[in-house]
């Protein structure tokens, strides 16, 4: 956000003027799911309206190479908590007689894909837009190394959905993830508790058509139908969820970032997408019909959200350089030019 | 024990003798599994030598019944963990790309017994002593009513191994319990991790002639054999096991038990099993070739390792007489009268 700002108060220190209009929309949600940002959008639709919207969420391929965030994936997710007997109960005593809430809870849980890493949850894949060949060929362009990836994981293998790879399940395939799990006894050594409860957290990043009020409903009927006996269980909807959001890759917009980032960079950018979620690019798009061109000067090693965040001063510079590229483009050329 | 140790006190007051030989054996390890009773056992043989061994763990039927404790399960336990990626990761960046370690630990679980209750580790039951026609005769003369036993423990349904009665999986029927799990976030709200590390507590209580040694065998060979790819999963054996333990319904020792509380309630006492286990009577039975008859004077509301713990004065008189009254019958009759 802070580097379009710089861009444009350069350009107004050193030209007195803008060679286009520009708005400035905070948004201090995004971390939370931007759950009032809807509201706010739909009533200031005159004040927001505009041709498009430009995010600098994102990153640089690497510190020579360009990239345009076509796609962003949508969220939802639920927690499923179950109830056995109405308290711990010792498992030499009731084991046997009474259904185990973690059972029931892993049985619930393990339904939800197949071992080989399908989701198993019916009507899932129903109004997921195939991948084209020219996504697929989009995607492949993309360098990506299986092997460093693994290295970075710690992992000795990936694994997820058959028929895809790496980067098309994680960028451009529905996914559906076990954040959180518990239940009994947690701590050191033995207890031979059969425990009154059991809860876990799921979460699904979502792609086009997908609808997070949609897949939650899915969820819930998949969970009422693998329900072992003699367990109660409870699905609660987790607020914060977002639709999936995608510009299409030769966007007027996109044609624009493409031009600036081939003339820094001396290459063209590559067309990536993202598993994470930014709400706001969906509500912009769905309130003002609007697309959001997504470039920005991240790079993958600079620890974002964690200790010892950084950002290097080089991409300072570059990232104020190109935004001011593309408001000087827009002014010569137009959207459509 | 402390019963016992009256009744003795109050025959050498009273007599100034005893009718029989009496040792005393203090084992202060019971709840932690007595993992040093078996060295003391057979480095002591001599000094322990004796007919048969009294234990007053155990209780009443009721206030107006007796029983007889014939069987204990035995026990046995693994901690399973999973590993996968070296750090939590960003369920949109890595999510569909790597395992989850939470989904390869629910697959685990919920593989280990079939949706209607069955135990489903291979081998688990070739050990097992079946059920005799006199066992279930037995176990269904002991009153017990389903509907009490629900509402006591606050479910709708009870559940279990199909083809047998409640009694008789509590009581007669080895189980496997989920004690514990844990992984990823286990807050408030939402977190879209997909998490390093994931894990459970499993135990089985177990019944003649199962090993807790082969079954924990059996345990691991199971989950190697159902690790989703991806995972890496550690079992780890708890401490702690014991081999089930039974006595024989027409022991001489029972008879003599069973005369005593007669004549102290006015009718014949109910022979009951119990799925805890005290492993010393598996212990002196292997190492020293001597059973253990159990009577005691405990209630079930009593209770027990809890807060508010009591002992009615009515038990504890009743408790002292049965014990003096066995001592004096067997000084009478001797063991095989």
């Amino acid at each position: 956000m802070i580097m379009p700002i710089l861009a444009v108060e350069a350009m107004l220190q050193g030209d007195g003027a803008l060679p286009v209009n520009v708005k400035f929309f905070f948004e201090g949600q995004e971390e939370i799911g931007s759950p009032e940002i809807p509201e706010f959008v739909r009533k200031h639709k005159d004040l927001l309206a505009c041709d498009f919207a430009l995010s600098s969420d994102g990153g640089q391929f690497s510190e020579t190479e360009g990239e345009i965030l076509i796609a962003r994936k949508g969220l939802c997710g639920v927690q499923i908590d179950v109830q056995g007997p109405k308290s711990d109960v010792h498992s030499g005593t009731s084991g046997g007689a009474v259904q185990n809430p973690i059972y029931a809870l892993a049985y619930i849980l393990s339904s939800m894909r197949s071992p080989d890493g399908k989701i198993a949850i019916e009507g899932f894949f129903d109004s997921v837009v195939p991948l084209t060949d020219d996504d697929r060929a989009s995607i492949a362009a993309v360098p990506f190394d299986d092997d460093e990836y693994k290295k970075q994981l710690g992992v000795d293998e990936l694994f997820g959905e058959p028929g895809y790879t790496t980067l098309e399940r994680a960028w451009a395939r529905p996914t559906l993830d076990l954040n959180g799990i518990w239940g009994g006894f947690q701590g050191e050594g033995s207890k031979t508790v059969l425990p009154a409860k059991a809860g876990a957290k799921v979460t699904c990043r979502l792609v086009p058509n997908q609808e997070p009020e949609e897949i939650m409903s899915l969820i819930e009927a998949h969970v009422a139908q693998h329900t072992p006996n003699g367990a109660k269980v409870t699905v609660t909807r987790q607020p914060g969820t977002a639709r999936p959001y995608s510009i299409p890759k030769d966007h007027p917009a996109n044609r624009l970032a493409h031009a600036v980032l081939e003339e820094i960079y001396g290459k063209p950018p590559y067309y990536v997408r993202i598993g994470g979620t930014i709400a706001v690019t969906g509500i912009l798009l769905d309130i003002l019909g609007i697309y959001t061109v997504s470039f920005g000067f991240g790079l993958n090693d600079e620890c974002f959200h964690a200790p010892d965040e950084f950002f290097r001063i080089s991409s300072w510079d570059r990232g104020q350089l190109a935004y001011c590229r593309l408001f000087e483009c827009l002014g010569e050329r137009g959207l459509e030019g």
